[in-house]
């Protein structure tokens, strides 16, 4: 399952995410701004997915440079490059692919070469998290024992990703060791990731998944129904305080009180060491209307207010490891996340 | 709001709560089959509104076999009378209600002197709902701090009860005694009570009310924006652990890890004292596809399996104290519970 991003050159090819599981459709971006709607409105999501459709947004635009501007073009470079960075607030993994990809300009370089060399830039982004994903479900796969259950929360797979996963990467590793697991995936509301998403991938690979509700999290650790929980991160401080999907932060803390261990799987591109801890990472606030409705339909009445906030914060305190492609870190993360960083 | 369950003498009509809010539509019930369809289809729902309905169920059982039986009726009646007791299984409010009506049966008691006797038993078990839900109120009242926020879970509003409601009853006597409050109402998925039925009530009467997903309760908590949390029952044991809507023990663990109270406010008629623990609580398990469908339309893929269990227990040591007509009991429950039912 890696076809769901797709540059051909000249577009970028998105499987629209908010259709599956029972449509399959592609919406094609041809230019940067195209795919800066494509992340803010969801057609993509998952943080290193959204990172690598950025770093794809930034070929564009240097593809529009080409065809429209003169040659002070720099400024409006710098201009696409920023909305790309804020299409979404929570994952570093935009301002990270922006970054690298400012990191190839050099002075007086021409348009031509930097749209070869951010192509294949790009390319190596897309193709190394994939490698990394895969990496980090062989270190990960050793915290899954033998017939165990696994709870899982909104979808940090395949389709969140390059193409494998971070935490069903795991599951993923785990299965194809021959292990024999299970897997809750937990709904995820406002947008059910979990129930569209990640029970769409497992489904698909053969491994056993069962949907629930999310606030019956509680009710499944007491039963002894969960063995470990694994999610994916959208931000991480240089302290291990992770960012994740809402419900992460509720989770952990459920986790911790039934004494279920409790990991993190992100690449290290997730983790944004000038964030000292939390407290700092932004938390996107999406519209009302996608909890005040579901399916399309309003649910609630008219006039009442919601709260939607995309994702909470779970302090390092409660993360028993935090599996990437260089090895699980574990307590205390500001030395072994420093240690990763070669630092 | 206290038209949602009325009987007409001859059908009990119960507005269709599966409807809520942007359709109001009664379902009549001419007989206590259909009375006991509409409690297991969720046409009505809330422990203490199926108690009441289970009561005028009782009613229509006594005028089906005045018109039908011979002299022989009983064991027909207590084949009705077991079928409305066991329509659903958590909540003690059928078995209960129906408990009562069976106490005013006398040997060589008549038909029509039962259904007289039956009739105003339902009707007294009806108005007394009501008149405790007004008494917790007022005692309830004094846990609401002014300018408190209080999250509440599923529904346990008027719609829930005979017409003013237990958690609700609590925050509308604290909205009517002035003080400045809000409530966040956590959705409760996969029936959407809070979103439906909760926001639709406290709108109504115009006490301020933002809808919540389930899984943002621990990240609203953190926030400092919850100041206590009130739910309903469905079942109490001797010893204070207190069956609810899924979800509630997760939100009774998160309140405890954040130092927020947790409160049950619930009639007498809720508390189970067959029951010695919340372990021989039977939970009920619904269809799979309430979770994994939504408005008829499949959400997730087609044959994964979904976890649809209706309740969860939170034990007695997570509830700062169960608010009910006598007044606010509290630990340890086994005590302050047998003082209320004056043992």
């Amino acid at each position: 399952m890696q076809d769901h991003i797709h540059f051909d050159g000249q577009s970028l090819h998105l499987l629209d995410q908010r259709l599956l599981p029972h449509t399959r459709e592609y919406v094609v971006c041809r230019t940067s701004a195209d795919t800066v709607e494509a992340i803010a409105n969801m057609t993509v999501r998952g943080a290193p997915a959204i990172g690598i459709a950025g770093a794809f947004a930034c070929v564009l635009a240097a593809r529009e440079l080409m065809e429209k501007s003169g040659p002070e073009w720099l400024p409006e470079m710098e201009s696409k490059l920023t909305a790309i960075a804020q299409a979404r607030p929570t994952a570093v993994n935009l301002a990270w692919a922006v970054e690298r990809m400012k990191g190839l300009l050099r002075p007086g370089m021409g348009l031509t070469e930097l749209l070869d060399r951010w192509t294949a830039e790009a390319k190596d982004i897309h193709a190394r998290d994939i490698a990394d994903n895969k990496a980090m479900g062989a270190f990960g796969a050793e915290i899954i024992p033998d017939n165990a259950t696994v709870m899982t929360h909104c979808n940090a797979g395949a389709l969140a990703t390059g193409g494998y996963g971070t935490a069903l990467g795991v599951i993923r590793a785990a299965f194809a060791a021959g292990k024999n697991i299970k897997v809750i995936a937990n709904e995820t509301r406002p947008w059910l990731q979990g129930a569209r998403l990640t029970a769409y991938e497992l489904h698909e690979d053969g491994i056993p998944v069962t949907l629930a509700p999310d606030n019956s999290a509680a009710l499944l650790m007491a039963k002894g129904l969960v063995d470990v929980v694994v999610t994916g991160a959208d931000r991480i401080a240089a302290n291990g305080d992770s960012a994740n999907k809402i419900g992460t932060y509720g989770l952990a803390l459920l986790a911790r009180a039934h004494n279920i261990p409790f990991y993190i799987a992100a690449p290290l591109s997730t983790i944004d060491r000038q964030a000292p801890d939390g407290s700092v990472i932004p938390i996107e606030e999406r519209p009302q209307e996608e909890v005040t409705g579901f399916g399309g339909r309003l649910v609630s009445p008219a006039g009442v207010p919601a709260y939607n906030f995309s994702f909470d914060v779970t302090p390092a305190g409660l993360i028993s490891g935090i599996i990437t492609e260089k090895g699980i870190l574990r307590p205390p993360y500001d030395q072994s996340i420093a240690k990763a960083f070669g630092t």
